[in-house]
């Protein structure tokens, strides 16, 4: 077996066997990187069916060390999200699924692009590390239920391999290459249950439902053939998610949610990523109502090394800036995209992996889509820290369409795949 | 512009513009070897129409010097093979096209794989050099008019560099990319009129007809496109054209033609050659039968080093082995493929670019497709110079294969392409 003879049956339009696909993610590094870019095009252009996909995802899972959780039975539960703007879920999903008694040990990463990272707002708190020892991790999901921390360099080294390899190539919008990255992290990351929140629109990967379900059936399907419970739900992704987009403030804005404070449709969403793991609806609210959820969050940020009061002073921009409504009617639109990279442009997020953010930054919503508004009502206020930025407001306006005519207010839930 | 932005133009079937593919052509050192592999197999996987394949022919032989004739105005005559085995057409094709008042100022390669080279044949010669300066290229043309002479590094270097990536990326079988290959390097190397043998079948890059011929249509098109005369022959390629497989001994066998003693297929395949060149049947016999293709080849020869006497004392293999006919019947088949991997194994050839040949190996062949012969009949004799190379004999004799019933003669030529 060779990998020229491997990269020409994909090329050719043969799937590959698993032997194959074996052959090549167990010798990826010893292959030279202009083999390896060459097989993803041919997977790009050529695609894989789900046995195949299946092989490529078990064997990303087994490139490196793998998380055995097996000690908590089938009480783990992970989430994942494709990637969205303002969309802190995961800080409502988790802590409610360990209220109710499940086990919650998550390994996260950090945001890149237009995308949020879930460390990097956690790492927002005055404090908190998410770079913790195995032993920690562990010392903190028996004592509290739940933990989200960061993943070593060990954890699916074929997968870190191939996604910096895909970046550099145009072969990031692959369904199986997109479902085999996500679902080896999952796999290895050793949750029995999961469920999956498949971004879809202007400010998600998937520009369209479509692909979007393919994307979602592709990862379920991985996680039945590995025998994991995985389930999927397909949601939109055009304006931000939650009142706010950005680190510090966006875990503001998760406790408030889990304070019972606001509402709208990352609570819906959180709601429905919590019924696919088993919680039904009363449950979910009660979770929240008690304090139980935020009690969860609270005792592990403090896990984390948060220092006492952090979450009540949150880090805080230097400067704001409002930007207000030019005319009277009802919003139709926020740009997921322009606000994201308004925040990207302030820092508040990272342009390639090396760049540092700045937690402070970020930009608060004050109004969601079908509100009425009137002229000079403020519509979302920019949190800057460096002189100058304040022109980022122009750009941030312009995420912002309001229509003579108000919208039917749509579910944010575009299905459900199992 | 940027590169990932064109690779990802051809992933996702579009065609690209002249602006694009002159970008990547003219900046192709300075990209990753990995996004030129991943833009070579979308091209290899999702094609180019015509105009993209003439500009990327273009650029590929723009990126180094190109051979000036155009002081021989349209004089100059090329002939390409796209390689076989046992091929020596050009042995006879260029000095035939000398002896008619033609210019032929040809650039060869060396041998690969199962084919043979032009320049391995002609150093087989004692004293023969084919590595000389444009100034002694120039004088020979004009002394004799005729030139064999290796490629300089400075020819296409875009081709040597692609063509490399190609080999070890499995890309090499795509009519756009074999095309801009070959034609770069005809466009580079001057000559207005070209002639393409185009082989198909077993000892072929070509396995079908179809292939041979949307390759030969690429190339006449890209010619054309660049303002040269180019045509093309489709001929077969499942046994050796000549008698003779190796180095030396196929100069000798074009020596033998060239002398009038032998005919046979490649006789025809030359002449058919010379016909797309503008030369008639009966000027073609003349140019054989007057001495006066004999006389431009070994003056040739001579003014490439050649030592006094050097055609009459060719290098001849320590050893012979000959193999015989099993049974009695017709011969219906002599595997090129298996000949030349014989002569490969036996030091003839080079398995990469790296190895040494040995000019004095090859296969004699004794008869041809479709002659009768006895059991206990010479088929072919091996010449070989280390000992245990005898062994490969046996492999020799299952290159044939004979029938009961005599097949019908067929002609080596498919089609012309013009």
């Amino acid at each position: 077996m060779n990998i020229t003879d491997i990269i020409a049956a994909k090329r050719h339009g043969n799937a590959l066997t698993d032997a194959q696909i074996r052959f090549w993610i167990d010798g990826l590094e010893s292959f030279a990187d202009y083999q390896n870019s060459a097989l993803l095009m041919a997977i790009a252009m050529g695609g894989m069916d789900a046995r195949e996909t299946l092989t490529l995802t078990d064997a990303m899972a087994r490139s490196g060390d793998m998380l055995d959780l097996s000690r908590y039975g089938d009480a783990t539960v992970d989430k994942h999200s494709t990637g969205g703007v303002g969309d802190g879920t995961s800080f409502i999903v988790m802590p409610v699924m360990a209220a109710t008694g499940k086990v919650c040990a998550k390994l996260s990463g950090r945001g890149l692009g237009h995308t949020g990272g879930t460390l990097d707002k956690l790492e927002a708190v005055d404090g908190v590390h998410t770079d913790i020892s195995e032993k920690r991790f562990f010392e903190i999901v028996d004592d509290i239920g739940i933990v989200i921390a960061g993943q070593t360099a060990a954890l699916c080294p074929a997968d870190k391999y191939l996604y910096a390899l895909r970046d550099v190539t145009s072969t990031v919008d692959s369904v199986p290459l997109i479902a085999s990255s996500v679902m080896s992290k999952k796999l290895a990351a050793g949750a029995k249950n999961v469920v999956l929140d498949v971004k879809t629109g202007r400010g998600a990967f998937m520009k369209t439902v479509d692909e979007a379900k393919a994307l979602a059936r592709a990862m379920v399907d991985i996680g039945r053939g590995a025998g994991r419970n995985v389930s999927a739900l397909v949601t939109t992704m055009d304006a931000p998610l939650e009142s706010a987009v950005g680190n510090a403030i966006e875990v503001k804005c998760a406790l408030e949610v889990l304070a019972g404070r606001e509402r709208g449709d990352v609570y819906e969403v959180a709601k429905e990523l919590c019924a696919a793991l088993g919680t039904d609806g009363k449950t979910f609210d009660r979770a929240i109502s008690s304090g139980a959820a935020y009690e969860k969050f609270e005792r592990m940020i403090y896990a984390l090394g948060g220092k006492r009061g952090c979450l009540e002073r949150l880090p805080a921009a230097r400067y704001q800036k409002t930007v207000f409504a030019s005319k009277s009617g009802y919003v139709s639109d926020i740009n997921a995209m322009t606000v994201a990279q308004v925040v990207l442009d302030a820092g508040g997020g990272r342009r390639v992996k090396e760049d540092g953010v700045l937690p402070e930054v970020g930009v608060k919503l004050h109004v969601v889509l079908g509100d009425e508004v009137v002229v000079g009502q403020p519509l979302a206020t920019l949190h800057y820290t460096r002189g100058g930025d304040e022109a980022l407001a122009d750009r941030l306006s312009e995420a912002f369409d309001v229509s003579d005519v108000g919208l039917q207010r749509r579910s944010r839930i575009v299905c459900k795949v199992q």
